[in-house]
C-alpha cells in the first residue's frame, strides 16, 4: 500500500505487460479508439487498474481538446469547512480523471475577480466557486458566457441559474434559535467575520455572501416568530481578524441588555470568542450560552463540549464535483439546488437562561 | 473599508483621475517605461496605492512574457499549518502583483507529480513546493531543467540545491524530548501520519517526508543522549485516516511497557490521540503526557491546555515568497536553507512520570 503510493506512475507499457498484449493494444484499448477485441479490452482495464494506471493529461487534452483541470476557488483556505469540501472535491474529480487547480480568495471579491480570470486563462474545464457575493458577479456571468460548467459550493445566486450545493442553513439557524427561546433565552447574539455595509444589524441589512445572509435570516426570523425584538447591537458583522472578534465579544458582554446566548457564524469565530470568554473568566453555559456553525475535531474536546450545527462538508465537495461532471458529460442538464443535511449537535454550551442572582449569590445554571 | 473590497477593481483611468494627471501619464507611470516627471509619478503611485490599484495581469504578461502567476503545491489543505502558511504565501505574492495558484497533494508523490505537471502547463513563472518525499523527485527536477525558480516549504531535499524554509524540527524535537526526560520520561511515544516503509521504528528506517523524518531525528537523539534503547513499537507510523490513529493510541496504551508521554506529529494526529484517550478516560497528564507539534488556537482552550511547538507558519509562507520572488529577480543568487525560530510552549498537558501507584490507590502527579 505504502509502497505503491511512491512508485513513479504507471505508463502504457506497464498495462501491456501486465495484460500480457502489445502496447499498441493496449494504448488502443485505453485511448477508446481503433479496433481492439472485447477479452483484450478486458485485459488491458483489469491491467490498468491493478496498477492504477492514470492517463497522460497532455496527451488526452490533444484528443479530447479538454485540459483536464478543473478549476476550485474557495473562500478561505483557513476555514476547516472549506479544506474538508476540497478534499471531498478533489477525491471525486480525481478518481474521474481530473486534475484539481485551487485558488483561495479570503473571502474578497477582487481577489476572487482576478482568481476567475486566472482559471479562466489557465484553460481549466469547469469551475467550482464559493461565491465571496452575491452582488458583483459580472465575472461569474462571463464563466457562464464562455461556456465553461460552473457550480457553486457553500452559497447560491439564483438569479445566475448555477447549480448549487447547500445545506439548508436558514432552516437550521432557525431551529437552533428557537431551541435557545425554549431555553427561556431572549437576547440572542450572532458574530460573523461577513464583509458588510454596517457593523451591526438593521431590518433592510443586505449581506453578500449567501451562506451568512442565511444564517442571519433563521436567527432574525426564529426571533420574529418569538416577538423578540433583535437588537443591532447583538448583531456584530465585519469581524476579519481575531482582534476584532474579540473586542466585539467583549462590546456584547458589556452591554446593559447584554445576550444570554451567543452562536458563531463558524469555527474560526467561535474559536476567538470561546478563547476571548475564558480569558475574561466568563462561564459558558452558566453565564453566557454558545453555539457555533461547524463541528470541529476539537469541539468535543474544549471544556464544556461545544453544541453545534454541523454540516457534511466533504460530502458537499463530493455532491459539488458529481454534479459538475454530470454537467461536464451533459451542459443541458437542468440547474438545481441540491440541499444536503445538516444538523444541531446537541453538547453542553448550551444551558437555560440564568434566573438572574440576587447580589452575593452564585446563580445556578442547569445544563440542558 | 468594506466599500472598496466590493466595489470594481481601479482601472488606469480612476487612477489618472484622483491623481489628476492623463491617461497617458499614468499609464506610463504605472507601467515604468517612457518618459513621465518625478512629481506625476509620485502623484499617480499614491493615487494607484489609495485606489488599491492592481495592473491588468493578461496586458503585463505581454510586456513581460511573464504570466505572473505561481503555483504552491502543497502537502495537506486540511492541515491548519499549511493554511495558515498559504495566506502567508499568497499575501505576500499578491502584494507583489502575482496571483497564485494553488494544488494540494494529500502527501502523495503520485498527485504531486501530476500537480507540478499541471503548473508547468498551466505556464506559472514559479513554484513553491512541500515535497511529499525527498526519494522521488525527477518531477522536481523537471522544474529545474525547465529554468523556473522553485522553493521549498517545510521541507528539504540538499542534494537538489533548492532554496527551503523551515524551522529546525530536528532541534524542537530534541528540546522538548529531553525535557521529558528531565521529568522523569523514559517511554517516550510517537505517532505520525507519515508514509513510512514500515509501521514501526527501526534504526535504519528512512523516511522520505523530510520535515518527519527531523521529528523523528530529534526525539531519538535525546534518547540516545540519555542511554534510553526506543522500543520500536513506541513509534507509530503510517496512520492516515483517524481510525488507523485510534487504534495506534490504543495498541501503544495497552503494551506492557506503554509510554508514559506521547508526541504527536502534528495538530490533525494530536487531535485524535486526544479523543481518544479521552474516550478511553486515560487522564492527561496524571497518567500519560502529551504535546505536539504545531500550535492552534483549540490548543489552549482544552482541559488541559495543549503543550505545542509552535511554528511560525505564517511568517515561513511569508519568506518563502520573499525568497521566490528573489529568485525570479535574480536566478543567479545561491540556494540557501533559511531556518526560521519555533518554540516550545510550556501549557499544562506535560507533568512527571507518574509514581508507579500501589493498588487501590489514584497516584498523585505533580503537574509542571
Amino acid at each position: 500500500m505504502s509502497e505503491s503510493r511512491t512508485q513513479r506512475p504507471a505508463t502504457v507499457a506497464d498495462v501491456a505487460r501486465t495484460a500480457k498484449v502489445s502496447k499498441a493494444q493496449a494504448a488502443r484499448a485505453l485511448g477508446g479508439y481503433g479496433a481492439v477485441s472485447e477479452p483484450v479490452r478486458t485485459k488491458v482495464l483489469a491491467a490498468a487498474e491493478q496498477l492504477s494506471y492514470r492517463p497522460n493529461a497532455l496527451a488526452r487534452s490533444m484528443n479530447t481538446g479538454r485540459s483536464q483541470t478543473i478549476g476550485v476557488v474557495i473562500g478561505d483556505v483557513e476555514n476547516p469547512f472549506f479544506g474538508l469540501a476540497t478534499r471531498g472535491l478533489s477525491d471525486t474529480l480525481r478518481q474521474n480523471g481530473y486534475d484539481v487547480v485551487l485558488a483561495n480568495t479570503g473571502e474578497r471579491v477582487d481577489v476572487e475577480q482576478d482568481a476567475v480570470r486566472v482559471m479562466l486563462d489557465k484553460r481549466v474545464d469547469g469551475l467550482v466557486v464559493s461565491p465571496a457575493s452575491s452582488l458583483h458577479v459580472d465575472h461569474l456571468s462571463g464563466v457562464l458566457a464562455s461556456g465553461r460548467p460552473m457550480v457553486f459550493l457553500d452559497r447560491s445566486i439564483p438569479r445566475l441559474g448555477v447549480d448549487s450545493v447547500e445545506v439548508d442553513l436558514r432552516g437550521l439557524a432557525r431551529q437552533a434559535t428557537r431551541e435557545l427561546i425554549e431555553l427561556g433565552h431572549r437576547r440572542i447574539g450572532f458574530l460573523s467575520a461577513v464583509d458588510a455595509p454596517s457593523d451591526t444589524y438593521s431590518p433592510d441589512i443586505e449581506l453578500s455572501n449567501s451562506s451568512v445572509a442565511e444564517r442571519l435570516a433563521g436567527i432574525v426570523e426564529a426571533c420574529g416568530e418569538a416577538s423578540i425584538e433583535v437588537d443591532p447591537a447583538w448583531i456584530r458583522l465585519n469581524l476579519p481578524t481575531p482582534d476584532s472578534i474579540s473586542a466585539a465579544t467583549r462590546a456584547m458582554a458589556s452591554l446593559e441588555n447584554a445576550p444570554t446566548a451567543v452562536i458563531a457564524s463558524d469555527s474560526m469565530v467561535g474559536l476567538e470568542v470561546l478563547t476571548t470568554l475564558r480569558a475574561d473568566a466568563v462561564r459558558v453555559p452558566d453565564e453566557v450560552s454558545f453555539l457555533m456553525f461547524d463541528d470541529m475535531p476539537w469541539s468535543s474536546l474544549i471544556d464544556p463540549p461545544i453544541t453545534v450545527i454541523s454540516q457534511p462538508a466533504y460530502d458537499m465537495g463530493v455532491l459539488a464535483a458529481q454534479t459538475l461532471l454530470a454537467r461536464l458529460g451533459n451542459p443541458q442538464i437542468e440547474a438545481a439546488r441540491h440541499v444536503l443535511e445538516g444538523r444541531v449537535v446537541h453538547r453542553e454550551s448550551v444551558a437555560r437562561v440564568p434566573v438572574p442572582r440576587p447580589a452575593g449569590t452564585q446563580g445556578a445554571a442547569s445544563t440542558t
